[in-house]
């Protein structure tokens, strides 16, 4: 069996709901990668009682390890350090070289705002510095130090003590599961190994199917976890195993690849997002987005150097703008609707040549909640991806859910009509759809 | 004092950081609402023995009320009412009328798919029709009934039994709050008023600041629970009160409001884009986006029923596609730089011109990592909202935080200075920023 963890996450503003708290479930998924269960996670405010008792509720869950975020902050409410130097039995005193440590990354600051008490920073200051003996600092990426805080008495949980800014705390947390007091608390953790595989274009039942079939073949699936989730419309298998499976890992993955070749689409973890951006290379892309808004826009510049293959958008909300700014022949409108394959294709084409840009994409959808028709109901979102002076991929979906829902899977719809359109795979099925409409560019007159 | 609640969210695949909890800052924001204050969020996994440890930690730690979401499904693993009955010391029996009840809420599923094997349904359909004897059923949304069990002997929490997905567990809480099973085990709770005010443009200290002189005015804050809190780059300050303290609500809010008319844009709890929303009727708006990328176009029409006022937008990341699409003259960019307030005054001209607005929005900034120098780091952002034939308002902000930030407030920036624009107000200081730039129209050459 392996070690188990509780994670203890403080701060009053997460237990009112003010703040989503995403430190937990961040910190489960790393656990596992060290081959650690979470048992439990607790969220309590920022009073000492509280975090004693859910301390307490910990040890006697009988977990190896306990991680806390938050309370380490330099004001009377940042508890954190001192309750669990108390829950540790461990006395707390002054670490001088720590104290140096914080003045000298508070130094800039100081230089910077003249006007702040000095006395008052290094009382604060040397209240960061006041740990409990024997644990172990974790260099501030902030101003607070985090703590490795082993048992007094050799026997319990040891306890990794993290600052709440996720900035923080994901470093501090990689710093914290290097050093000795941690390794020691989870001696003989397993080493896992870790795969991703993500589908595209296939409901999660087929997985589920998929992998039936691989133990009806004759595979031992007995070595490996595999979770299987649904995220923003893609399937995500996730597989841990301990190296001597590697064998029976490898095979899986041969046979999901075998049924799946054609909505697999990333076996090393990569995401579709990261995949479009480095086959954009050398590429110049634009849109043309009606339902999603500017939301495909949106996504394509999240990431740093988007300036290098995205040249731009229409946002064409309106039927008056498609026709003026995308250029889209009203005709077309009239007769198969602003929502129509030969409209998506007519944007795609706009993009490109309003941008001066070698790849067009065109969205038009009806996302709700109102604007559905028997023939066309809410989810009705057409796509085109398109090649100047090339081939188009153009086809037609009904997206499950609501307004936001069917406006963000759009976006994944189109980064994948994308991928395929650069791979070359111009006549693929529309994936990730439940209506697998004709190729309406096909049909145009 | 008030009650006290405790939340346990079950399932493996939020324990496991797969799914963000949604659900337990959702509960502990109406907890508060009906005078419970929430002292301990839990998030265990589908093994009994641990949600009945979860359980018996609130038990003994004296809460009054205990929420449950999830595990109520009908698969073998969906245990919650089982463990919450035997938390109870509750027998477990067959609701007669509600099995009848989820078999008429399945009918319809059962013709639609007649594949599925009726037997097998039945008997999921009879798992969830077995309770804690004496509970109160709360009727399904989906096809899981909730319930709130009191203890068998009188002493001890009452636990409401709630589903996990979300549009279920909504309104099946509201049903819980009313029936008297919760109502007796809170009672006593005060019944509680709620006031918000929203600020933008000054900083969190302002508004302690501002507390403190109310004090020192002579104002009673003592019947008065004050939260503060930064949410997209604006203040929330939300108020909880009893009704004796109304007037020192009033009192207070009049002080905050005589202090800070000029940034307090919300007093009813209504949201940047409502506003905006609101007073774009009759209005036709546009942007021109550079650094947001669509993101400014996506929030405004995230709203149903943005087709009334939202034309449609010019993303012009490339310089290249600020002068084809949105018209700036090339000597602009080359005289003042493409992150100017020149440029952004041209953008919001341009798009009024292209999508023939009355109202246009330009935004060209800095996002980062990369690109920033010693004139305009890396946060730099400079906003036009300008009406057609009218005035502008043009601001330069220095922006605090990464790229996902930057982008993300400029968007909370560009729906305050819309506002401030359709009231008249366009003289302000640019709010939300650090650095107060000149107007830079007033330079233009």
């Amino acid at each position: 069996m392996n070690p188990r963890a509780g994670i203890l996450v403080t701060g009053t503003e997460v237990l009112t709901g003010i703040i989503t708290d995403r430190n937990g479930p961040w910190l489960s998924e790393r656990l596992i990668e060290i081959g650690v269960d979470t048992e439990v996670i607790q969220i309590v405010g920022d009073r000492p009682d509280d975090l004693l008792a859910a301390l307490e509720f910990m040890r006697s869950q009988g977990v190896a390890l306990i991680v806390t975020s938050g309370g380490l902050g330099p004001t009377a409410d940042d508890l954190t350090a001192e309750v669990v130097g108390r829950f540790a039995g461990r006395e707390m005193v002054l670490d001088g070289r720590l104290e140096e440590r914080i003045a000298e990354i508070l130094r800039p600051m100081m230089t910077r705002w003249p006007s702040l008490d000095p006395g008052a920073i290094r009382a604060s200051n040397r209240k960061q510095a006041v740990i409990p003996r024997g644990a172990t600092v974790l260099d501030p990426v902030g101003t607070a130090p985090g703590l490795v805080v082993p048992p007094e008495d050799g026997a319990g949980p040891t306890v990794v003590v993290l600052p709440g800014p996720p900035r923080e705390l994901h470093p501090m947390w990689r710093m914290a599961a290097q050093t000795d007091a941690l390794q020691a608390a989870i001696a003989g953790a397993p080493t896992y190994r870790h795969g991703i595989a993500r589908l595209f274009g296939i409901p999660e039942s087929e997985i589920a199917n998929t992998l039936r079939e691989a133990e009806a073949a004759g595979l031992s699936l007995d070595g490996l976890e595999v979770t299987t989730c649904l995220r923003r419309g893609e399937i995500e298998v996730s597989i841990r195993y301990e190296p001597p499976s590697q064998e029976a890992y490898d095979k899986l993955m041969g046979f999901i690849k075998s049924r799946h070749g054609d909505t697999l689409f990333s076996e090393d973890g990569s995401t579709i997002d990261e995949q479009v951006a480095t086959m954009l290379t050398g590429h110049r892309i634009a849109v043309a987005e009606s339902s999603t808004g500017g939301m495909l826009a949106a996504r394509l510049t999240d990431r740093p150097g988007a300036s290098a293959y995205f040249m731009g958008g229409l946002i064409v909300y309106s039927n008056e703008a498609k026709v003026s700014l995308a250029g889209v022949d009203p005709e077309l409108i009239e007769r198969f609707g602003a929502v129509s394959g030969e409209v998506a294709i007519a944007l795609a084409q706009g993009a490109i040549e309003r941008l001066n840009a070698d790849i067009g994409v065109g969205i038009t959808g009806i996302a709700g909640p109102d604007g559905g028709s028997e023939d066309k109901p809410v989810g009705t979102v057409c796509f085109s991806v398109k090649l100047r002076d090339g081939p188009d991929i153009t086809r037609t979906a009904r997206l499950p859910g609501g307004r936001a829902d069917v406006r963000d899977r759009s976006t994944t719809v189109a980064l994948h009509l994308v991928r395929r359109l650069l791979r070359g795979e111009t006549d693929v099925q529309l994936p990730g759809t439940r209506d697998r409409a004709p190729r309406l560019s096909a049909e145009r007159p």
